[in-house]
Order: C-alpha cells, then sequence, then structure tokens
C-alpha cells in the first residue's frame, strides 16, 4: 500500500564536482542509473507493445471462429440458433468482438509498420483499456448465458447443432481469455502514462 | 502510447551554486515544484484508499443481500432454487464475493484505525488486484448464467419465486459493478507501485 516512490524522487541529487575524483564518479554512477532505467523501461515497454499486438490478434481469430461457428448453425427444425435468445446473443457479441479486435489488431500493425498512429487521439489509451475490458466483460456475459441451456440440450441428444454451439462458446471464452490479458496490458500503460 | 516520463526524469538537475540569486532561486523553485507533486500524490493516494474501501464495502453489502435472498427462495414444489444449476451457481459465488469482500473489508477498515496492515504479503497489491477482478467476471458469470432461465420463467408465471431470482441476480450484479470498479483502483496502485 505505501508507495517508495516519492521519497526516492524527493533525494537532493549529489552535486557536480570537477575538482574531486569521487563526487564525479558518484554522478556517472547515478547518471547511469537513470539511462539504465529508462532503457530498462522502453524494452519492458517494447516487448508490452508487442504483447498486446499478439493477445488482440488472438482476440480476433477467436471471436471470428465463435461468430462463423454460430452463424452457420443451422440445421433445420429445432436445431437452429435464432431461435435462442442465448445464441443469438452469443453470435452478435462475437461480430461486435471482431470488430473491435479487428479494427484495434490494424491499427496495431499501421503502428508498427509506419511508426505513426492511425488515430491520434489524446485519451487513446484510456479507449483501449474502457474497450478491452468491456469487450472482455460482454464476451464472459455472453458465453455464460449460453452455457446452461446448451448443457442442459446435450444431456438429452447429443447431435451436430450442440456440438456446434459448445464449440462457438468455448471460442467465445478464448478471446475473452485473449481480451482479459489484453486489458490487463491496457491498463498498466494507461496507469503508468498518467501517474505524474 | 508514447511515454513522456523517462524523457522528463533523464533531465540533468539545476546545479546548486551559493554564490549567485538566481539558481538559488531556481532550485527553491524545483524542489518547491517536487514537494507539490508529492503531496498531490499523497492526497490521491488518501482518496483511493477510502473509494476502495467503500466500493469494497457496497460490494460486500451487495453480496450478502444476493446470498441471503437466494438462499430463501424455498417455497416448494418446482419453486425450490437447489432445483436450478444456475441458481445453486448464483448462491456458491455470491458466498464466495460475501466472504471475500467480508475479509478485505475488514482488512482496510483494520489498517485505516490502526495504521498498520493486518496481513504483511509483499505482493497484497497485487493479491487485491487480482481477486476484485476473478470476483467480478464470477459475479458477471453467474448472473448472466441465471437471466435467460429466469426471463423465460418469468414469460409464463410470476410469482414470489421468479422475483426472488431477478431480486438476487440484481444484487449480483450491482455487487459485480463495486468490484469492477474497485479492481481499478487496485489495478492503478499496483502499476504505480512497480513502475520504477
Amino acid at each position: 500500500m505505501s508507495n517508495p516512490e516519492p521519497e526516492k524522487m524527493s533525494v537532493p541529487p549529489p552535486e557536480t564536482d570537477v575538482e574531486g575524483g569521487e563526487p564525479a564518479a558518484a554522478t556517472a554512477r547515478s547518471s547511469g542509473f537513470g539511462v539504465g532505467l529508462v532503457l530498462r523501461r522502453w524494452k519492458r515497454d517494447d516487448y508490452m507493445r508487442k504483447g498486446s499486438l499478439i493477445l488482440r490478434a488472438f482476440g480476433l481469430f477467436f471471436s471470428l471462429l465463435s461468430f462463423i461457428i454460430m452463424a452457420s448453425n443451422n440445421h433445420g427444425d429445432w436445431r437452429e440458433f435464432g431461435k435462442y435468445e442465448e445464441y443469438r446473443y452469443v453470435l452478435a457479441i462475437a461480430i461486435l468482438s471482431t470488430m473491435y479486435t479487428g479494427v484495434q489488431t490494424y491499427k496495431q500493425v499501421h503502428q508498427l509498420q509506419t511508426g505513426r498512429e492511425l488515430f491520434a487521439f489524446k485519451n487513446s489509451a484510456l479507449i483501449e483499456f474502457v474497450g478491452d475490458q468491456i469487450m472482455a466483460y460482454l464476451l464472459l456475459s455472453s458465453a455464460s448465458a449460453a452455457i446452461p441451456m446448451t448443457n442442459r440440450m446435450r444431456e438429452s441428444s447429443d447431435n451436430i447443432f450442440t456440438d456446434s454451439s459448445a464449440a462457438s462458446i468455448s471460442m467465445s471464452l478464448l478471446a475473452f481469455l485473449s481480451l482479459a490479458s489484453s486489458s490487463l496490458i491496457a491498463g498498466y500503460k494507461l496507469s503508468t502514462a498518467s501517474s505524474f
């Protein structure tokens, strides 16, 4: 709970003295330490950028699979996804998530290739964090809503309709895991960007 | 995405010079600025601590309500919560959430009164963040799972059983909102504590 940073930062800097050998060495050491910190931080930021891109690409892949599997889940009679509100919910959220992760992945790839941001919003870190978190909640909610009914259906009959539903729900859950992890990185970025 | 902090922090500090009036003034100004930052940060930390306590107390209140309403939801025949796995899930998560938020609230009140931490873990910020986030996901998942069946039941019959179920689910959703907000604060604390 207690934060040691402010104390560290209010320590007075060592005085620069051209005559004495020891204070100069102390200065060099302290500035080397600062550069090391900055370099380490840049490296970590780089890992985070790549990690965030990979997680969003996984999110895109899984949401797209969930969307395609659920949308093609029509086998006549009672075995049509459109007759159940839970499955319509899964499909709607999978489409939303595909669109969101698609835009985010495209944006990040564009930035990695050209070095410029596609949209120059001031609060893009905040938008990313909120977007990831909300999509993660929606994906989890839709998968949770569809699981009990699918479970009950599979107890009585196990056919291509129930199998496809289960596959689509699993893909939604995997997309949820990707976006939940991605929101951790986005949250970290957001809080370090605005911490001082 | 670009982080301005490292540049700011690697600026060389102004040299202290006892002879010249102007550099001394510059030093005073810069140290005053630093103190202002630290004070502002402490104030913000204080708000966050209080906000986190209030949000967890709300989480405890709503989970307890959800737990009590669902546990007393027995009205004979088909109107017993134990016959539906969705409602058993809601009850189980409400109990878990009550226990978790109870311990966290007690811990924070204890710390506020005595100034000491109840458990001195090294990673307590991490544990809090992970705990809040996982409880939020579980609460959302249980509420989402129980909503479709309750909805379908209320279409055919609207009695004390379906009303109590709906009330319990709503309380779970409110507890989810409290814990999701609390996890934002915990995540902020976590990332500022470990950012350098």
